[in-house]
């Protein structure tokens, strides 16, 4: 983009140039450190689930914009304790992870026959923001980013929908579609299984310690579903992060993919000019374009950032 | 495609159809084991890596027609006994692990300076085989698949490469192109990060054993090194699998992606008609079709296949 727009003006100040040259190279880092304070969004609270493990914690934003019922299932499930004590039931390698209670425990019993609407896709609707992402894609007519959100959309069937990529979190089902409760959920921990996308309900992704799922010793029965109890790997709790007492709890902000900031991060990470890379491949991937997500600083300083 | 040859017949026979009728449900186990033994290659024994981890065995399979002095290199250091007792020492999450004697050790600093053609792509040459994948694709103009492994193509470039997908496994370099030597190596853990295509020389794939390698500790260092040498993880042995005693050699055979299974294999992932499917996608990833690997049985049965 701006790459042209400089070789563009060289042009019009008479200068013959064969190629375009090449931008400085900045990396990820330098992009967040160089950002405005409003370029960043505080994480909604009370779309934020706090998985406590063994291992640590993980954090998933949820996203009521694209799936309403679910997540207000999933919000209501979590209040209610149905997650602690719950267990990763399920690793699959290059798949998912899935976390449940044991099908013999009376709540799951009680949760086992209970219905609820699928929200594989919604309506597509102008109130959402949605920054395309220029590039094809293999999956969908048109993909981007909705308040932080990888997303696709489908303009003739007047629809959009959430996409599964690493750290995507959803709900699981059996065969009939409104047979996910929310009770079951599930994160991808592999090369992003976009043939899902439209065939089950996602709630949310993953933004900090997707690495404690990803690491997980893969279950060896059908499925990647441990074999043994013993094999399970138990959740000591999942709370709303609005329900966390105040020292306990991670103030995190995300990078608003509709910021300039974000506009930058996307054309360098599809334009890599860092001194390694001999070919720039022009292009990028929804699911490998990083979501920057930090912990707020008093001081407004730089946290943690995901990404590679 | 056989489905839209099904309706035209249909229609032929003056059948008023609305849609084209929905094939039954083929899983891949279902044409595995349908499959004639003629669709199957033994992989070539000095094309096959095999390293010996605690965990256990990881099995690589060299892709010399792409990268013939970078595989030619990998085969010496490996038959120097230079990876017997070398470390993994690096394991970003979502990216890759790497493995490499360390710094300090005599061998590798002797090798610290040895250079190497990069081998990124290669000339498109007929005798190659090439199944093209009939799906776009984000990178590159052509994707596909030959003799077992992912490649692109550029047919104005003339130029076909191996792609970065899951397991796939390359030459660790610095920014200079020709200073991957073939002793620093590593395999892809995470999301395809296509944009390292045509920077950086792919010498294969992980055909066994994988998850070995990512569910290993995420190193806390820059880039996902481990920081400190106590975290690196032994490996105790690589060998070629031409040089592994008879007893305890596993005979490995790939499904040839030039064949009819193949075909139908790409075809029943792109277009999902198992009941949970609600919504075939009708298009499928290079990195999302599997490539089934199994172990020759002395009956011709089936062994373990990888996928999911």
């Amino acid at each position: 983009m701006s790459r042209w727009m400089a070789a563009m003006a060289a042009t019009v100040a008479g200068i013959a140039i064969a190629q375009p040259p090449r931008l400085p190279p900045v990396s990820m880092a330098e992009l967040l450190k160089a950002s405005p304070a409003s370029d960043w969004r505080a994480l909604e609270p009370e779309n934020v689930m706090v998985m406590e493990l063994p291992a640590g914690r993980v954090v998933i934003e949820l996203a009521p914009d694209y799936a309403p019922a679910n997540v207000a299932a999933v919000r209501a499930l979590v209040r209610d304790g149905y997650f602690d004590g719950s267990f990763v039931t399920r690793s699959q390698d290059n798949y998912v992870v899935q976390w449940a209670r044991p099908e013999e425990d009376e709540r799951a019993k009680a949760m086992a026959t209970r219905t609820l609407k699928a929200e594989f896709a919604r309506p597509i609707d102008r109130k959402l923001p949605f920054t395309r992402l220029a590039y094809p894609d293999t999956y969908a007519p048109e993909v981007g980013f909705s308040a932080g959100f990888r997303v696709a959309r489908d303009p003739k069937r007047h629809q959009t929908w959430l996409v599964h990529c690493y750290g995507s979190v959803g709900v699981g089902r059996d065969n009939a579609m409104d047979s996910g409760n929310g009770s079951e959920l599930y994160a991808v921990i592999g090369q992003s299984p976009r043939t899902l996308d439209r065939n089950i309900t996602l709630v949310g992704r993953v933004v900090q310690g997707i690495e404690l799922f990803s690491v997980m010793p893969r279950g060896t029965g059908t499925m990647g579903f441990y074999e043994k109890p013993s094999e399970w790997i138990q959740i000591r709790s999942v709370r709303v992060m609005a329900d966390v007492p105040a020292g306990e709890r991670v103030d995190l902000e995300a990078l608003r993919t509709e910021s300039k900031t974000f506009k930058a991060l996307v054309e360098s990470r599809a334009n890599r000019r860092e001194e390694w890379f001999k070919e720039p491949m022009g292009r990028i991937d929804v699911c490998n374009v990083p979501l920057p997500v930090r912990v707020k600083t008093q001081a407004g300083g730089l946290g943690t950032t995901n990404g590679r």
